[in-house]
């Protein structure tokens, strides 16, 4: 693609131990080389851009200072790995980034020992680096425990939970705050103004000259050196008191872009800590790295791109996303309801609520990456009278899971649950698959569930959210862009707990939840080529089922078949427990239920994982073959 | 039961409206009287006594200053609401606390308007009252929004998560900190000794003194006084800075039993408060009541007691109860792998960690009231080479459930969960039901999950647990006492994924995982009665399941029902799909499985509760009818 950057020191590091005899000033241009190297592999795979050039110097100081695999650096949600991967060991395959048998675009242990922890979702990093610190400490695996965790992810109450306990435990531990003032979204939150705060008056300059002299300026226990070394820190550490109340000792801000600095704090840090430490680093993201640094997300997330220009290469898109439809359907909502309001966990982009912001910004939070709190924030706002959509995509709505059974359904509170990127999700792999939100919601008493088949079909679940006070409801739909129908401009909410015919046929019912319909269709087609017909429903309700429609089914076809894009303990099971319960299996029924198979899916294209996941139309073709005997299915062959 | 205490003043008190007219004196006469009550009424009862009798004082200077229900007064997790029921039109019921039909132990929405949010789990009321106040600034319900919450609710990140989001946010909101330095437990973590250092030196007596002067000496924006008030301020709220740091005003620390004091502090936040303010006010848990003043756990939970010497009147065991008997297996695992750590919620008591932390001070952790740190923190001592097992009861755990997905399940961490109070739990009523475990953890790839029949299985899980080295896996036993069964000297690990029989027969084959086997082994002798000789298996495992077992028992009955004590989605689901996916729906089977129902079941006995889920012996022994036909039905008429 484009041309590889010039990089004759990094071309001399294939593990970190490469690194040993570099001088400090050729660590400096290594760290440029990585950087040069790391825009040139994204521009080819596309995936996390900023995050990475935000930490080049840091990564290569870590590796300098560190030993890993002895020492275990674990990056925080680990979108800013990949010049990490790098040095360690996995260069050569660095431009298979987030692809199909590629390198996962997270930190997996399963991938390589310097990554001795995954990671994907936020604010894990260092409740895992307290694990293994004192796990050290009782006689496990040996070595220093150090997180890199961002500023963004400094709101988590996860991350607060285990600097509380850190701070209690007063085992030797070592926290790197990489502060960029920008997770995937501005910065959200009291914590993070505080960051600003403490390093709005903050002095580089001194700190620089400080750093040569190295070992005498960190604060107590650290400071054994002369008054004036003492005095100057602190100046530096002023404001450092919130992390110290918890127990840490507080470093910082220092420059995370100067090498000699993140040297001389990480080598006196080696030496001498005997407790938790917080170093607290300022950093750019997108750093070096024009087009990456004069973005309002700073490079977050990107396709591929041209490294000249930073243009991105996306494919042209047919369809509108799934995420601009709901938006726009929530916009549309809060128009003529005043009592709607839209509430997101970091994620303002991804789940389009950005839009509603700039229309609605006073109807609109974004509580920061603090999924348990937004759940619970929309359970009081809807005990305050208003219609709170809450949204969060699968994956990060798990955090928020007691709050959904606790604070929601329990108390039936109507807060109304968007949930995006319900099934596999493609590059991100299985720590972002939205795989087991229908189980974990269908079974609580008094949820409505719903998955949206198409986009159309979105917009009429956002009326239906919008029209039921009677309890929590929840509607799914996936990552990507919708199938290409026309979305209705007048779109009444659905009847609760109704599904709807597709296609009428015989002899075997297919009964989909969710955009597998598109798929089921295609299989149907397939079919008829075969001379079966099946007839196609579509559930739109995992809760309450539609019962009349389904034990229908049952009667009138030897065979049924739910399809969904969910784990086991679902729509499927929901529905097996009603066939149960109803006699149906009592005298036979060709019963089966396709879902999420029990594996983690690798990252891939979704086309490709839902392959694996044996979801696709053909999949569902040869499963009704196989169910309908034998002998139809040996005319295949 | 004891002679009812003389209150004469609380009499006239059916609502808080009732106390509009009374004087500050007799303000404090009605908080001795309701103190009075208070422990007459659990003296009956049994509950959470403690809580209530630190915030006698509080909760009459609330209801004095506020205008509930107009003002939203919401307790965390509640077990301190007992006086606050008293005053809220509830007294007639208060003796009927905790049992079948009568009040609930916590908050309810259902129960009354002056509880506008339920609570039970911790830390959630600051999100809650924060959603309430951000709808009263939409035009949602008008009125004040106000969290009661404990020192122990602060360790969990949930708190923290709302009160970043609160700085952030800027409107008005009260948070009153209930510092009794003592939650369930004795305090864990940085922030409990943060907070005893708070008020370590604080001098009550100035601050009494400067409330008398009330308007004058709450901090910026509130003072406007004289400058003495604001130089006394200045001394009162020193270390109140890590509040402050977050974006909250902070009064304190203040007595919070001098009612002269509440009043003046809450009627100035009152009139003067415009954006979050928290008032830090120190209790005394039990306060007031001798024998809960000088109990270790100051009178946390109680059986039925008398009221003169405090003894409780617990029912005599006859067994041990589950919790001892997992704690004594989990302290012989111990003695002989130096590996085994063990880790709590700040529940050492609870899950009967509190003797294995006597014996093992170094290898037990008390995390506080953070489930989420806590399932990581395992998930990282197990990537260091420890054997955790992570004691947390089920509903409890539901905190930490992106944490199991993400951290535990995709890393195949060794992590082992001890899952106490699986299944319904009694007097704690639907928020402490362990109804879900099953369902969230038996569809993650690569978890093993049991359930033990009884205590001499649960001895056998936990050594299996210990054994298993290839993922995590989970056992979940009940609440309360075993059946009685002797418990084996040498428990070998089971076989995983291998089930047992119980007891041959012919017909129906019953399946039951956890401990309604022994109600299954009851209804299969009244079953005997009526000629009628059902198989009996214990699963013991949900997952892996043991394929051979269940395909044999369905291919050798005529009805194959499966027994959990859970929701949909666990046990019988897998069996479903794997029934399914067999082909044995195909050609018929007599399939059932017992679940809990789709509802929240209110507190009463297990026994009632199960009586009410339709899981006892007779309703075993009913289903078993039913399913066998009708004719075989109306021989029971």
């Amino acid at each position: 693609m484009s041309d590889r950057p010039e990089t004759p020191l990094l071309d001399k590091v294939r593990l970190p131990a490469d690194m040993r005899g570099f001088s400090d000033r050729q660590l400096g241009q290594l760290a440029d080389e990585l950087r040069a190297e790391t825009i040139s592999a994204v521009s080819e795979t596309g995936g996390h851009l900023g995050a990475g050039l935000g930490v080049v110097e840091l990564t290569v100081a870590l590796h300098a200072v560190f030993e890993a695999p002895r020492d275990k650096i674990i990056w925080d949600v680990s979108h800013q790995s990949y010049p990490h991967k790098i040095l360690t060991g996995r260069r050569d395959r660095i431009r298979s980034l987030r692809q199909k048998d590629g390198l996962s675009g997270f930190t997996k242990r399963s991938e390589s020992p310097y990554d001795p922890f995954g990671a994907a979702h936020s604010s894990t990093s260092i409740s895992a680096a307290l694990g293994f610190a004192a796990a050290r400490d009782l006689g496990g695996d040996a070595g220093d425990a150090i997180a890199v965790i961002g500023d963004g992810a400094m709101s988590a109450g996860m991350a607060y939970e285990a600097l509380n306990h850190a701070g209690h435990l007063g085992k030797r531990l070592i926290v790197i705050l990489n502060d960029n003032e920008m997770s995937i979204a501005p910065p959200v939150g009291a914590m993070s103004s505080y960051l600003s705060r403490l390093y709005a008056g903050a002095p580089f300059h001194d700190l620089k000259a400080a750093a040569k002299g190295a070992l005498n300026f960190l604060p107590p226990p650290f400071a054994e050196g002369a008054r004036r070394a003492r005095d100057m820190l602190k100046h530096m550490t002023v404001g450092g008191t919130l992390f110290e109340e918890l127990g840490f000792d507080y470093v910082g801000p220092i420059d995370g872009h100067d090498m000699e600095q993140l040297l001389a704090v990480l080598r006196t840090v080696k030496a001498r800590a005997d407790g938790p430490i917080l170093i607290h680093a300022i950093t750019q993201k997108g750093k070096g790295y024009a087009p990456a640094e004069g973005a309002v997300d700073r490079g977050h997330a990107t396709a591929k791109f041209d490294v000249v220009t930073g243009e991105q290469k996306k494919a042209p898109s047919n369809a509108p996303s799934y995420t601009a439809v709901f938006a726009e359907a929530l916009i549309k909502a809060a128009e003529t309801d005043d009592k709607v309001v839209a509430v997101t966990a970091a994620m303002p982009d991804g789940t389009g609520l950005s839009k509603f912001m700039a229309r609605f910004s006073d109807r609109c939070f974004d509580v920061g990456i603090a999924e348990q709190h937004a759940v619970t924030f929309c359970a009081g706002l809807a005990a305050g009278g208003m219609k709170p959509f809450c949204a969060i995509y699968s994956t990060f709505l798990q955090r928020g899971y007691d709050q959904l059974v606790h604070d929601v359904a329990i108390q039936r509170l109507p807060v109304r649950f968007a949930i995006d990127r319900a099934g596999l999700v493609g590059a991100d792999g299985a720590t972002h698959a939205g795989s087991f939100d229908i189980a974990y919601l269908a079974n609580l008493p008094g949820f409505t569930v719903m998955a949206a088949a198409d986009e159309a079909e979105l917009v009429r679940m956002v009326a239906t959210a919008l029209a039921h006070d009677a309890g929590p409801i929840a509607f799914r739909f996936p990552r990507g862009e919708g199938v290409g129908v026309e979305i209705p401009e007048d779109a009444p909410p659905l009847e609760i707990g109704k599904g709807r015919i597709i296609r009428e046929g015989s002899g075997v019912a297919l009964v989909s939840l969710g955009t597998r319909l598109a798929e089921a269709e295609a299989a149907c087609e397939a079919l008829e080529a075969r001379g079966i017909a099946p007839t196609l429903a579509d559930a739109r309700f995992a809760k309450p089922l539609d019962r009349d429609l389904i034990l229908d089914l049952a009667a009138r076809h030897e065979a049924l078949i739910t399809i969904e894009e969910g784990a086991t303990g679902g729509f499927g099971s929901h529905v097996a427990q009603l066939l149960a319960e109803a006699g149906v299996f009592d005298t036979g029924l060709k019963f089966r239920s396709m879902v999420l198979p029990d594996i983690f899916i690798d990252q891939a294209s979704p086309r490709d994982m839902y392959a694996v996941a044996g979801l696709n139309a053909e999949d569902i073709e040869a499963k009704v073959l196989q169910v309908l005997g034998a002998e139809v299915l040996s005319k295949r062959a």
